[in-house]
């Protein structure tokens, strides 16, 4: 592994955990993690359970020990990061946003495809299991043609005006702000469970445009320097947009870290010809559900406690009605990636997926300044010419 | 009508309102209000719709032109009135609990028999649409065999220790506190849904023993007198008690004013055999509805607004998603009363409900004194054994 | 009164109801009632309490016993009737939305002016007590400054194919569809909660294009015909849209008839600088309201029953916890149109407010056309020209 | 450990996870896990992590490298293993509720008393952080005096009439149903939160009387024998008491396996002269709290989502709004325990807690078939004259 910060402890976590829940005849052994400071690094490797660490990222690619890289450091140095383990032929699993740019997400999709290894991104709450089920229902056509889909990720961890200018809010390190960061994830699960986005129109917003430029830290906390040195934020605070699915559902979407009270809400809504359903992070264990076909008068939205024998991935936990939480989303992740390991093949969502949602979150940047309507497809045809 | 305070006003409400929302036949006409105090009946009269009024409530009584006497007053008042009303032959609507006793209850229920008129008693909440509908479940047999009702009335206006001494905190006046007050209304529903009470045990609690004895108001407001006098305290603040239903299920229940932050929350689950009901008097239109024959991985309960065209008493209000508030319980209460006058016969709740009800209270209380169980058909007997 | 189908039914109710509830110098008296089919007129006016009525609306205008003229008709009656109305001095409060077209809007806006008379917008969800609550926090600055709105208006009652093409369908008749009939509505909470709208862009789509051609009934429901012959739906069956507020928020809003599960989910949240927001119609009498300033540890959502005799217009109402319902809202507005013709002078929303709302929703449907950002103020002043 | 079903599954995860995210000084190494059947015990060791197994339960006492004896077997071996292990000298970790009968509770204490090792019993519930939040509130004082306890644990895995009559439902095996079983984990709860229980009076319902009588499983779960032989469920279903606290709080409690709809629907409100709080464990990141002195009209209850690094234990796991679940209140209560066998204390719940929860259940017992009000302190002096 590559990086041990918030997202490093998540990931490891999974590694750690994964053997003790799930039978599995790929398991990972957690060989080794690299950070440039050697003292943090060590009692990273330490506290989390790595035999050894690097110091340079390049000597884990080298290492014949290492058959999987997992990318959990800041968005500008995935790209270099993952093509290069490709190119050893080491399987990758990469963080999102897979890039700064869709054409570098297109380079590490060439380079995933030229090399036969596995590859992965870590939308983890795609593996929710209330979200797995909400896919089945669909697959299954219960909803029937979909409609409407509205997604929101609400935070608001940075509203206060003096948290710092950590990395998340540099556009040089992160590529975009909300709309990467969390925008990602909801552009994922909508993708995941509706289809493939037409075209999309948005606005980008930046609500406090200077912060105090202390030391960076992990990227979601930090303490104020003493000097109130300030800087200049370079990303959005928030994002919004419109979308036509390819289906021809209507989607409306929200990513932002201003919305005070929602520390983590990440929530969708999905409309369809016979049914609808719904979901929110931070009540991550239930799924809503509504069925037009009930009988009438007993028509109402269902709340299902995702946690029974029968649902996704639950039959490795615990008795129904005992929840699981935001770290088992990576545990699920992970099976699916040992299996691919096992049986040579890129579970979704792979690098096709992470450029696809490079695609949308370029489409929106683009439409922001434009003030236009952004087609997709077209978007990525253009930038594959440059590849 | 008799009396014109809270009651009074939701009472003279709903007979403005319901020509307007019922077909009926037989519709009320507000001829004449009683009170004591000429001032205050005759603004009273002239806000609330009334032809006349009267300062001797007997008055009313004689009144040819008179056919309903509806008595809205404080608790020691009603047995008097309702026989001397049923005595001259009107019909009778009294609000609950009808009495004092039971000895007394059961005195208006004989004077009822022989009278031939037309009695009820205000148990307004059994006129939800969401309370009818459930009933409409039980009786389809949805439900099963019944296990367990758990019933809460949890409010707190008189928390504060400087709330007066008003007349429902006055036994001689009211009777009981919290058990009569509230406590009938989660008797009557359970009565109504689940069936008879056999036997229960309770337990009484006055958390404050001692309040400023104000002049008399309303009942449930009044502004401290001047002089800080202070009065005792005669009723209970709380009432708990257990209960086991004829046919087997098992009961808990609870009454009280000192349930801070619950400002009407008059709630109740049922369990069945085959599915479960929940509904809260605060978000009144909706039922919350669990089957166990949904299919396997889609149970949950659902949460239904019964506000469809389908659902009790709906279709004479607006169009579905359009909710319906607390004085409506009134109109649908009014409809079946005024439908029982044209046709000649007492609507459930009547004052065989109201004794039986009136049972349940003093089973209660004469359980918490002896801490003992108590039968209620054998308190009946011995009762009506008085008589 | 013009009409007597839902909104008919839900004016003339308030008009019957207001003098129980609010004590008012200037009192409604139901004088008249207008509509072409005598028969159905005529039981409407004994029905819902009317002293007379007339087959031509043209002839309640020349009555000399009628001060206000309340407009429920189709919406292409709309801007005649209340150019007339106002020409012969009358009062006139008219349904929303109130024209068809921008143009028509500012034609009545300038009659309202030149004529001195009272005029209003039967916006009535401005005056749910939780709204006028919210509007009074933010007035307050107990938010801050806001940043966000997000806001949806979620019905289903059109989902089934064979539900028939009533004149809420037909472009002619309404205008537009989802757009109009319930964006309307969204638009204006937005409006008096946060302020102007600078530019919207958005889509419209119907999803259904043929339906069933029956008679026209009452726009909410109706019966197929029994030949099915299938006429085009003309107007939107869901309308999208982003906006930038002049003061720089962002907001986001849905307003669709195929959100399957959503009977009348007119919901909104607002975030600030300070606090947050949330509101449902289906729940109409709770409010959530969040703190950034409460103690650490101790921040949440807080879900404020607005039953409290503090709140607006409750005093009028019954004691806390006890729930009022959708007609309420009109009293509500209603008490403010009594208040503003005793003392003369055009209550919010009036018809400026109008105007501005006809300007967001032209804006919206030249947006969707056009696929750019269109500007509210400059297109008023485009259309002020035309004048 | 000796055990390895249910139970052992949550223990030892927590043994093996609790290392990654807490410091500590003394930390839990697997050293041997013990059950009678060698095939499934080597299978289970291997899997969770375990050096080595044994049959004989004895031996794991016997051995040198063995500190701490955690037991998750059936109730009626509770009480012999613990003795035995606390008078070899091990720390003993024990499952609820501690033995099948108080005097059995009390030998158990005074075991642990003289032994001055470190025993626990493992309610894992108080560990939940919104419960320990809940815990630091009422000690600080911010809900004042309590006036009410209302508790359930309402699970509905046994319904269907064809589950088997597993050992959970033997009382020669469990000593009681749903009040050992999930009735012990409220008495808990109440105690920690609210104090010591002065007198209880309850009833017991057996509603479905026999059973197929399959080979026993693991206890929650099972598939039915071929032979439709039936036998006898000799425990309760549901218990339900009401009782009195000592500080003068009324509590009403209900444990049920018949509540359909509620899989694990463990939930209290305690009411306080300042405040009220809610919990419930499907929703166990949430704590529902009520402040009397909030500002008028803004009052209402927050829902607190415990996740904020100020929360007890939160700062091991994630960032706000990450919820953890079900098996971290095992990782909380073990932290509690390794700090408690580092520095030689036993962190409650430890025997005397369990003593005093037997004697409640005991008591609940007791009063369910004497219909008569049970006094704790007394019930636990006469019990312990027999030690």
């Amino acid at each position: 592994m590559i990086g041990y910060q918030f997202m490093g402890k998540a990931h490891s976590h999974a590694y750690r955990d994964l053997p003790f829940f799930f039978d599995l005849n790929y398991q990972p052994v957690q060989q080794a993690i690299a950070g440039r400071n050697e003292q943090a690094v060590k009692v990273a490797a330490d506290k989390m359970g790595y035999a050894s660490y690097e110091t340079d990222w390049r000597k884990l690619i080298e290492r014949d020990d290492i058959d999987l890289i997992d990318i959990v450091t800041p968005n500008n140095t995935h790209t270099e990061m993952a093509i290069a383990a490709l190119e050893a032929g080491k399987h990758v699993l990469c963080e999102k946003p897979i890039a700064l740019s869709l054409l570098d997400a297109e380079r590490m999709l060439e380079a995933a495809k030229k090399s036969g290894a596995v590859h992965m991104v870590s939308h983890n709450y795609r593996f929710a299991p209330a979200v797995q089920f909400a896919k089945k229902l669909i697959n299954e056509g219960r909803l029937g043609k979909i409609y409407h889909v509205r997604a929101q990720y609400l935070q608001d961890f940075v509203m206060d005006p003096s948290f710092p200018l950590v990395w998340r809010l540099k556009k040089e390190v992160t590529g975009s702000g909300a709309l990467g960061d969390i925008g990602a994830h909801i552009i994922d699960l909508a993708r995941f469970l509706v289809g493939e986005i037409r075209e999309v129109n948005g606005m980008l917003e930046t609500f406090i445009k200077e912060r105090p430029s202390g030391e960076m830290s992990g990227g979601l906390s930090s303490t104020t320097s003493e000097a109130e040195q300030m800087g200049e934020v370079t990303v959005d605070d928030a994002a919004i947009f419109m979308s036509r699915f390819e289906n021809g559902a209507l989607g409306t979407f929200e990513a932002t870290r201003f919305a005070g009270g929602n520390r983590n809400g990440n929530r969708f809504e999905i409309n369809g010809e016979k049914g609808s359903i719904r979901w929110d992070l931070e009540n991550m264990n239930n799924l809503e559900v509504f069925f037009a076909d009930d009988e009438e008068g007993l028509q109402g939205f269902r709340t299902i406690n995702v946690t029974e024998e029968s649902h996704p991935y639950m039959s490795n936990y615990w008795p129904a009605g005992h929840i699981i939480g935001y770290e088992h989303t990576f545990l699920n992740l992970f099976s699916e990636l040992m299996k691919g390991i096992e049986k040579g093949y890129s579970p979704e969502p792979n690098f096709e997926d992470g450029a696809k949602n490079q695609a949308v979150l370029e489409a929106i940047q683009l439409s922001a300044e434009s003030r236009q309507w952004v087609d997709i497809k077209h978007l990525r045809e253009e930038t594959r010419k440059k590849l």
